[in-house]
């Protein structure tokens, strides 16, 4: 019988790899960067023009999903798939960060988190269990553990968090029926090299058959991400997709990819566009900025994107200006543009075999746009 | 030397018809139905959607433009073609209907009119000079004629400003200097029969290149608007385009072309969309019913519309419901689909000589669905 799920490498330099990762809704090629679509829609962005900016997998989100429309409606309508138009893989997270960020918690305790919805307060119970029994209800390719998201800072709940994210990743393993579907779990531990080291042998050690690193780009320091990236990747096995979680500018993919990262996912190029954002392959510039009145250029001078193929600096700022829907609809086509087109680049440049040399150019030209790396 | 503009009737039954208008940038199949870029971006439509969608003409707004980002800046930018990126015919409204109902008018004279701008209180004076030099900043391939909109039912205000908007008619005229576009004129006469058969022919003999009917549905009875489109579109030449300004709905546009018009444009479609309507053939729902929450079925079961062709009510619901910007976007797509699509099926029963028995059937049709004719 052929595995519905497989991981190949194809190449690798240093710590970096290009590879395929086969689901039932076809293969990703590595490395990649997810556009999210929380309420089972990346907003502003139609599936025909994800298609077009080469977008190989959506995420969605189990927590938002689960409270509205319910996972019932959305398992009735024939799963996430058919119901958002989306016939490439999808990525559930748990719901896990959102539990933690967005609700009120009532009670953590081993066996879930009761927690009050931020739509209308109504209380809710999530366990491992519940958490992937609603992700196979929404029927993804690839779903995530349930796990406990502590301040990054905190040394003391790290700890205690951490043990109980492990036993959570074990119960989920367990409750997990559904053989089309991929359980990836999460490795955590805050800034803390030690725990996380534990974290990355405690999971890897589980054999998912992906592996994440949940709890970074949430306010630590660069250097904290990148050092954290470098200790968990090292113990996390080589021949399984490595997933960075919420990471989302262009220099951090390139350094996550550098460091071993396949998978990246992130609100960033969506909500930047809904704040007059434009990535750079670099960096960033705000296009509501006087300067661009009259400026003839694209957004970015060689983008391939739609948004860069047809309108000028000087229409999107007026657009901005206007408070025009079709404002964030361009410039999220363009940020998702940016990302997914550089891991693009990325993976041509693993597979023949000129990873350093790209990296070295990119590393320089972005401090030479005022990038810190 | 080639006409740059030319109006051919094709076939006509009863008082429809069905045309070509040329003009530089194309020829516009008429009947048909122009999407409104008040500021020069259908709002949640790229061009590639409305070109899917089939969208031959796009009106933008004078008075909005002018204002913001001013129409120096668009000139400078190569004019609004360039501008928004459509290669397509393009019409500009003259901008009289909204300085009389968005700004705050300080004076009108016979000179013109004094407003305060809505955006940010600065005072502004429009004549039909004016109108005339913006919209040739601008640079649309059709212009309007700068009139005065009364209150339809307001008698004597109609005469006075009647002949006011006569004179400005003539003014803008003897001010247009473009070549490459082409100047309509608009009737007035509020609801009174005897006021548009004047305006109707005072119009007519100024010998436009096409004529609009301004100042309906604005709040009339729908008999009214449709007696007075009768009275107008028999005093109105048979050679040229004739437009009925700001009329939208399905219904609207069969009674409208049954009547003799060629050209319609409403904010009306995008503007639902962002209130949960979808246009049905023949009026409209509202998907935000719980009874859509597991609906599989499109928005309509025959539109060949991209949302209709991959989503369902249920999932449009859900967008509606999480105040997703995918919402609006597909909505628009759909109902502008459908008013295109109307006017071309209009336009074929024409050619084909069964337009007597189509609109039978519509009408049938649609007082079957409730629809009051």
């Amino acid at each position: 019988m052929k595995q519905l799920f497989s991981f190949d490498l194809q190449a690798v330099e240093g710590n970096a790899r290009a590879g395929i990762f086969s689901t039932p809704h076809g293969s990703i090629l590595t490395p990649t960067f997810a556009p999210v679509g929380t309420q089972a829609a990346v907003k502003g962005v139609t599936p025909a023009q994800l298609h077009e900016i080469k977008a190989q997998i959506l995420l969605a989100n189990t927590y938002h999903l689960y409270l509205r429309p319910g996972a019932e409606v959305i398992a009735d309508m024939g799963g996430l798939h058919n119901f958002m138009n989306w016939d490439k893989p999808i990525l559930t997270d748990s719901g896990g960060f959102q539990v933690f960020s967005l609700g009120e918690i009532n009670d953590i305790n081993d066996q879930g988190v009761t927690f009050q919805s931020h739509l209308d307060g109504s209380s809710h119970v999530f366990t491992p269990e519940k958490a992937v029994k609603i992700q196979e209800q929404l029927g993804a390719d690839i779903i995530m553990c349930f796990d406990e998201c502590p301040e990054p800072y905190d040394r003391s709940y790290n700890e205690s968090a951490l043990s109980r994210t492990h036993e959570w990743a074990k119960r989920c393993q367990e409750a997990h029926t559904r053989k089309d579907q991929a359980l990836f779990g999460i490795v955590q531990g805050g800034i803390f090299p030690d725990l996380r080291v534990q974290s990355s042998q405690y999971i890897a050690e589980l054999d998912f058959p992906g592996n994440a690193i949940g709890g970074l780009s949430v306010g630590e320091k660069k250097s904290e991400m990148l050092e954290i990236i470098e200790v968990v990747t090292k113990h996390l096995p080589e021949n399984k997709p490595r997933y960075l979680m919420g990471v989302g500018t262009p220099l951090d993919i390139v350094q996550g990819v550098y460091r071993g990262i396949d998978l990246f996912d992130c609100v960033n190029p969506t909500r930047l566009a809904r704040h007059k954002a434009a990535f750079t392959r670099y960096g960033r510039i705000n296009i509501s900025g006087k300067i661009y009145e009259k400026d003839p250029r694209p957004l970015v001078e060689d983008c391939s994107c739609y948004t860069c193929q047809n309108f000028s600096r000087s229409y999107i700022r007026h657009l901005v200006k206007s408070k025009e829907m079709l404002a964030p609809i361009l410039l999220s086509i363009h940020n998702l543009h940016i990302l997914i087109d550089l891991t693009s680049e990325l993976r041509s440049a693993l597979m023949s075999g000129t990873f350093g040399e790209f990296t070295k150019t990119y590393f320089e030209n972005a401090q030479l746009n005022g990038c810190s790396l």
